[in-house]
């Protein structure tokens, strides 16, 4: 992305036509490299000799530009590589993105000719890439070309650099484009384009330890390699780089419609929010959210807001109390203020103006007293995490008087000061406050969001960051791999608890029996009533089949229950090969869990737990995880359920034992960890949890396993 | 609103000054009418003479604006009362806003002046209106004085004209200058000030009348008559005008802000919600939204979806995705198309477009067929309601290429077609296609919840419109109101099940019992199980107090039961007044639900529905309506429920009785209605829903009523 040389194939001096789009951003934006333009029909463009083919340009190109049809790619790529160029770039369309057979191949053959001369080769089909520091627009993307200087805004803005990277150029130029309107700092936008060779990850890599970069933006449908993926966004989190992620292809529509796209097949979107949640990196959804929480990063990454108590400072009381409601609907937490700053915070203030959270300093107020004397009261409050200032920005008058005041204040606060206004956003404002340090945004949500994620990976970076590689899917392959389940089977009850319990899980104590003397001895052998189930890898509904009988305490009754389960059974299924009756303990009360693995394609094993019964299914209230997880992160999984309060003993009832399902949840996510290359589903269903001190019930248990080859 | 002549008192030609800026308004803005300048201290401004006094402007004024200070005010209204002008507006602040007792005073000397000559007052501390029709700028905000021509908007769109009624004039006036930008066609801007004399209701009656106005932005903080503001909302939804409304002080900590903001107490926003659901009002929390839902009404408003499947047309994979995402997570259905409209298509498109919705038309498909082909193809399906183009709107030619192609279109076309631009706003793209008649928005959020919001608005006026004024207030006023029920007391278990039943509400077959021989003919007198419970109105808790027998089915066991009752009871609460026992049958098994009527300070008694037991305290899963509803309205509130699936029969349960249901809510919400005065509040819980065709069971009962002057 930083080459001294640049040979543009294809140039021309059209510049209604991309490549003469591509030919004037070279030649007008100050790349200070060496550029070659080649183009078999012109002889000079702009005053600038043309060479006829890349084999008369000089000696050393870094990088050579292929604008030409797709036809012709695969020729001029071969010569490239040939004559020793250092790497290349395919804005060319027509290959996978074509959808036919004939594309398929010509982009198979960029793969083959790359690896051939160990020339990495971007594209093809991208809209290119922006090296704003270097600068280098090697993109024919409008907003570059049209718009203002690119460098400009990084070098008003004293905000860390921000790195996109992008699978849809279109949108990651536009994202640019926007950015630049927050005066963000741009250090480069990259368009991968079909990833013929290079992908997502290898810039995500690049990015992560480039040096400028501070914050990293992600754009992306859907990842070629999950493994190396994981491993750069650990990387990142262990650099301390934020990464703000929009993920499309999340909705099943939106998913068809992404494998019909540029070729790359979405993966499922709960696992990446759970791969995403464990390596910090913050989901943005919208277009909105993506540019405010990378404003808010780039910002502020070195004071970041230690919880989610905000304090609002306006000149307006409407929009003060706006935006209360929407901090509040987005789960911040707008503080009552501490009495000593609300008596200092008086003092200063008009009569009519208010000191309580949001702070109404009145318009007159702000006259007299400006920001930045409020702003320090408030950033003293020892009960503030951050603060949001709820302005207009029509006027840049103020903000020039207060400009030292504001650079001193800013120099000196360990929290974030964000600005959103609630009028038009007013470029001059915006500028003037980003030379200062301070974001300016207008969209309150967005804003309210940002401070939310700011605290989160706080949170991330204080607690789970330096345990990433605990995780790490390199990691992982250093335990024993041989394979102690059987491949490609389904265990029953018994079978599955056997596993489990030799992987050392506790599990009730229970006697696999076919006969009724076998039964009344299993009985016999437990203190209190019995449940008897059906044991059969054909019979997994078992109480439709007649299957269970529950609170059985008399010996007859047990012999009486064994005869009519094995009765019932066959009668339910005359095929099903039957195991027997398991005999087990009643077990006690206890809210009701529902704990699994499932398989995800990209992701392997994921670890997934919900809460009370069938209200998981009603609500879709789930939480999932990448395994294996430790504890802290499995109480964050219970934590974050709609239903979590029932195991806080709702109701009068003693809070639940959730030291042992949080136990529980990290011993499976090691049995599925431990044998990830085998399994496909677990289901742990219902789970009790007792009473605290008094543990779990694995009630029922399911094990699915796959060939290990499909893994 | 609609003045001949205008007295600005307070006259200045100070720019810097709202005086200044009201007077520079008044004069460049092309008002048709008379406008006399009153100043003491100046002979003229800008060669308009100024008067002294308003006694010396001419003899017919029609309105007089008063930006002077407010110690003045009192003086200057009398003086305009004396002379005859018809209406004032008071800009200037110092009263109720002051939170000083002098300010409250000055504020009531307005209302004596205004009710002595009956000249309407408005204000003070407004920001003034605008009339755009007429035009007359009566505001110093600078976003009308600074900014473009306010009448150039509503020239160039082609959408209806929208009225803006905010109670903060900074935000009322923010969201005009924002909407200039979408070509919003406004009527008026008006920000009411403290509404001393008239108030947001007494606008909104009048932009309801106002013949130009077809869309009504309301933006406020609380009503200080709630019954004619609920007969104005009425009279909105039968005239056909569209509402969207932003409440705020929605939180708690909003809430109280509000208190001490301008002098309105904030009402409590659950009461707000259900009457707004009531009268077809559409709810906006941000900005974007507001903006965003009145920008499709003005467009659409005759051409609204019938339901919420939508077509996405185009030019970006990566946008169409996004946009699928967004819209599936906001409640629409990306609709699979028709065959006969992908057949259609396809034939169009270029080899690599996409058919399947979202509808891929690619760069190269747009730039060969235009928008209009394809958007013609999309509007004649059968299976689409609405249709979104993701476009970017970086460049006109294409749309100029393709105007009159769109212009025919847009006169045929009867489901609303909204761009979305995934670029930064392009003004001169967002004006071409405002004056073809169709909005461009940015937003993706904002516009997949405004088609969102135009389908519930259609459906409301075809189901429930007609029907508004059956719940007015002053229908309500004509049903008897002699209190059946007793006044400030609460009404334990029986004493409430005989109100209800006395109602006509069907109740469990039960007798209160105060003798163990008692008790024993109650049984005897029902056949099957029965249940026993404490009735005193001191023990609302019965289980807690050992107050409850269940599932008896013996002489002896019941007499016991009476027994151990009382003596538990009396146990509990030596001082409590004790009726006796209620026997009733056992119920049947039954989904649990709990239904009750809260009392809100604004809106009267309040129906409240939620299912399932403890879950509707952890999730919070409750409907909130006025009463008295309609069955329609009944089982609305049941389908708004997240667990409103459980009624339908989960995991092999039968049906429930949601007939049954509906009807309770029905009765219940007219037994409020019809004690409306005194009723604080009800609770049914919990009620059992059998399987369908067999009904509920209110379980348990409790009325609680107040002074009926306090209502």
């Amino acid at each position: 992305l930083s080459p001294k040389s640049v040979a543009l194939i294809g140039a021309s001096a059209n510049q209604s036509i991309f490549r003469g789009r591509l030919t004037d951003a070279l030649l007008d934006y100050g790349y200070p490299g060496d550029v070659y333009l080649v183009s078999p029909s012109t002889r000079d463009i702009r005053g600038e000799h043309c060479y006829t083919s890349i084999d008369e340009a000089g000696d050393a190109v870094d990088l050579a530009i292929l604008a030409i049809p797709a036809e012709h790619v695969l020729a001029v790529l071969e010569t490239c590589g040939r004559k020793g160029v250092g790497s290349a770039l395919i804005v060319s369309s027509g290959f996978s993105d074509e959808g036919s057979e004939a594309g398929r191949e010509r982009e198979q053959g960029i793969r083959e000719i790359s690896q051939r001369y160990d020339m990495p080769v971007m594209g093809p089909n991208s809209q290119g890439f922006l090296n704003a520091s270097l600068p280098l627009p090697a993109t024919f993307s409008g907003v570059v070309i049209d718009g203002s200087d690119h460098s400009q805004s990084a070098n008003e803005s004293t905000g860390g650099a921000v790195a996109m990277i992008a699978q849809s150029g279109g949108i990651g130029f536009s994202i640019y484009d926007k950015g630049r309107d927050l005066v963000l700092p741009f250090s480069s936008v990259i368009a991968v384009g079909n990833q013929a060779v290079l992908d997502v990850v290898d810039f995500l890599e690049h990015v992560v330890a480039d040096k400028e970069t501070q914050v990293i933006q992600l754009f992306i449908e859907g990842i070629n390699n999950p493994q190396r993926f994981e491993r750069a966004l650990a990387a990142a989190a262990l650099a301390g780089k934020p990464i703000v992620a929009t993920k499309i292809g999340r909705s099943e529509v939106g998913a068809a419609a992404s494998a019909s796209h540029t070729g790359s097949l979405a993966g499922s979107h709960t696992a990446y929010e759970a791969v995403f949640k464990r390596y910090g990196v913050q989901i943005a959804d919208t277009a909105e959210g993506l540019l405010a929480y990378t404003a808010c990063f780039s910002y502020w990454r070195d004071a970041l807001p230690r919880g989610k108590r905000v304090a609002i400072l306006t000149p307006s009381g409407g929009a003060g109390i706006w935006l209360s409601d929407i901090c509040e609907e987005n789960g911040l937490e707008v503080v009552a203020l501490d009495a000593q700053t609300r008596a200092l915070m008086d003092d200063m203030q008009p009569e009519y103006a208010s000191s309580r959270n949001p702070v109404d300093v009145t318009a007159q107020g702000l006259m007299e007293n400006g920001y930045a004397k409020p702003l320090e009261l408030l950033a003293h409050s020892p009960c503030v995490d951050a603060i949001i200032v709820a302005c207009t920005s029509s006027r840049t008058q103020l903000l020039e008087a207060d400009y030292e005041a504001l650079k001193t204040l800013r120099s000196s606060l360990e929290k974030p000061v964000i600005f959103c206004s609630y009028t038009k956003q007013n470029p001059d404002f915006t500028r003037l406050l980003a030379m200062l340090g301070y974001p300016c945004l207008t969209d309150m949500p967005s804003v309210a969001q940002s401070v939310s994620r700011m605290a989160d990976y706080r949170n991330f970076r204080n607690t789970q960051a330096a345990a990433v590689n605990e995780f790490h899917p390199d990691t992982a392959s250093d335990l024993p791999t041989e394979p102690s389940l059987p491949a490609n089977a389904t265990l029953c009850e018994y079978k599955a608890k056997q596993a489990l319990s030799s992987f050392g899980l506790l599990l009730p104590i229970g006697r696999l029996t076919t006969s009724e003397d076998e039964a009344e001895a299993a009985f016999a052998a437990i203190s209190g009533p019995v449940v008897m189930k059906i044991q059969s890898p054909d019979i997994l509904h078992k109480t439709d089949a007649g299957g269970v009988r529950l609170g059985l305490s008399e010996r007859e009754s047990v012999r009486d229950a064994f005869t009519d389960i094995m009765g019932n059974a066959g009668a339910y299924n005359p095929e099903a090969e039957i195991d027997g009756v398991l005999v087990e303990p009643m077990a006690n009360k206890g809210v009701e869990v529902i704990i699994g693995i499932n398989r995800d394609d990209d992701f392997g094993p994921m670890l997934m737990v919900g809460i009370g019964g069938i209200y998981v299914e009603i609500l879709e209230d789930v939480a999932f995880s990448p395994v294996p997880v430790n504890l802290v992160q499995a109480k964050g999984m219970l934590a974050s359920l709609q239903c979590g309060a029932l195991l806080d003993g709702y109701r009068g009832e003693p809070p639940a034992d959730t030291e042992a399902l949080g136990q529980l949840l990290v011993e499976l996510s090691h049995f599925a960890h431990r044998h990830k290359d085998v399994i496909r589903e677990v289901d742990l269903n219902p789970v009790l949890v007792h009473p605290a001190g008094a543990g779990v019930t694995i009630v029922d248990a399911l094990i699915v396993t796959q060939n290990c080859e499909a893994g």
